[in-house]
């Protein structure tokens, strides 16, 4: 009987101590969820498929091209399709909506302010994101910094990569959601 | 006494357990707050009055009118009155600063990026907000991603609601926010 | 062993106590920084040594020189030198990366969206910012909403103070980074 309450309150101990989070590499997520979103610019020409357009640029810019010095001081605010697979027609299961800003001179970065809305059978609610984009490097991570809905209150970090790109004008990011906080 | 222990033990359980939510329709906020702000456009006449303003728009759009296609790609910045009540003239608590972003062709949705700042007998700090806003909709929730002074480390959500516009220039917007991560 | 069982149980409780916070005086920071970024506004002569670019204004305002009224309304964004101590010099540890916006007609205040991007021995990984920043009072507390990498799912307050500026080319600042919820 002693021995069971002892071991009892071990288990309580590592249920405890569980909450005191140790090395960062140790870390598995509560939940997953990889989904791809696309990107199309509107450039002029393009205004029927358009997704985002340039809508802030830098003294001496316009708004149909992208800025000069790798996009420095362009604001782009877009509305996606959000996809489970890499294909640009599969049926959406929501709409990444937000902001993407180029912020550096000499290098392509970004910095990213965006949600999703997901609104399947599968999710209903939101994530949202922030983060700076490295966007040369190969897989990059942001933070997500809440949710609503399925996704209440939820904390992570996403790992984006560039999937695929065409010109300026088309990009596809897919994205390794991984929240560390559920509820 | 074997029993009174494992009694302890159990009632330890209960509160290691309550650290790992369940299901999320169960959760009681540990704080609550209702507040309504009020945002008056700029539109090339109301400068007295105006506590916002159109500082980017998508090509062939100008800043004192709101663009087409549902204002996409108009990010606009205010400086709005906090108050206890809907009523514009009530003494404000605070202000409301920060940025809105119209992000949908098709519909009107926003994406929000703004502080409270309160400043009264009751409140002093400032609360963090991010989400997506689909103005449509009745409620909708965006996140609450942190707080300092009166609400250092706060986390939540704010459902939001219209509760008035008038034309394309002045809308207020009931805030009810609900900390689920209280210091 | 009834009495060490008693007293384990008792520990359990302190440990799953700690867990829920009590008043907020007295947090300490599980880990703190100190650091100071540079920002050299483009006012269209010194292109070769700006960080950052004004790349949205409200209407009559342009893109070299600082709204009137407060520059409210002015979008900036930046990429500016991270360093350890207070001079410009001094070999950077990583860049702040992202923006700030004016948005107060009658006095200074700003409303901020960045991230630190850290590269040295010492840190390698991201830290995300957001909060208003009343400029003119002596020190302000923002909200540190997430990290990466070095800083995986961190949370904090960060309390900032302008170092130093020249007119309005060039501004300092300090940047004290308390973490709470290290990972």
């Amino acid at each position: 009987m002693r021995a069971s309450c002892i071991l009892v309150c071990f288990f309580m101990f590592l249920a405890a101590s569980s909450a005191v989070p140790g090395k960062k590499k140790q870390y598995k997520p509560c939940r997953e969820l990889v989904l791809y979103f696309h990107d199309i610019i509107y450039n002029g020409q393009n205004a029927a498929n358009a997704t985002s357009a340039i809508v802030a640029a830098p003294e001496g810019a316009n708004l149909t091209i992208l800025a000069g010095q790798f996009h420095f001081g362009n604001i782009v605010v877009f509305d996606d399709p959000i996809t489970l697979d890499n294909n640009l027609h599969s049926p959406p299961v929501g709409r990444a909506q937000g902001m993407y800003i180029y912020d550096t001179k000499n290098t392509f970065t970004a910095w990213l302010g965006f949600s999703f809305s997901l609104n399947s059978t599968d999710h209903l609610g939101t994530i949202n994101f922030l983060g700076a984009d490295p966007i040369m490097i190969k897989t990059r991570d942001i933070s997500v910094v809440g949710g609503t809905g399925d996704f209440f209150m939820h904390r992570g970090v996403a790992t984006i990569s560039t999937d695929a790109f065409e010109g300026e004008v088309y990009f596809r990011l897919r994205v390794d959601i991984k929240f560390y906080e559920c509820w």
